[in-house]
């Protein structure tokens, strides 16, 4: 199991189209097969900057995840949402440890 | 519902043991009455850099965290095993906003 950290500096005036495309995404990406997490997080003391907190089953379902037309989709448009280009940081995970509590 | 993002640098000599005592703390924070989750995880690309993904359900329960015997415990033990001072990033969350999704 692995976790992908993303995170994202919104332009100011792009943060309600921000939200609403992530949202799609998140919804399309709880359903994959090895989705175990897809959280859309907000910075509390800079509404502009989110995280995704996205966990899979695998490195393979974590590729998978950007063929898919939902995250395609949301790569298209969140390109102009963007103060700076996004990065993610890559995490093994050591708890929780039980597939279960995922 | 609340995150907040422990961001810690180990020590090299450190890893092991930062686990350890911090797989404690997972252990008793899961169990806190508003703790939703509490994540251990290992950056990929530098085994001595960790998150604490922490969720509750309000503010006030993720201050009472701080007053539980693993947190404290936790604390005493980590401060020798730090490469320089942790930090932590407070959001909000977006989605899942439904409460039986965490």
């Amino acid at each position: 199991m692995i976790v992908s950290c993303v995170y994202i500096h919104v332009k100011p005036d792009a943060v309600d189209r921000f939200i609403e495309v992530t949202t799609e995404n998140h919804r399309g990406s709880v359903k994959e097969a090895g989705n175990l997490r897809f959280d859309i997080i907000q910075q509390v003391d800079d509404p502009c900057r989110f995280m995704l907190y996205e966990a899979y089953e695998s490195e393979a379902d974590a590729a998978d995840h950007k063929t898919t037309s939902h995250y395609l989709n949301w790569r298209n448009q969140v390109n102009d949402l963007m103060a700076e280009p996004r990065y993610g940081v890559k995490y093994n995970i050591i708890e929780p440890n039980d597939r279960s509590e995922w």
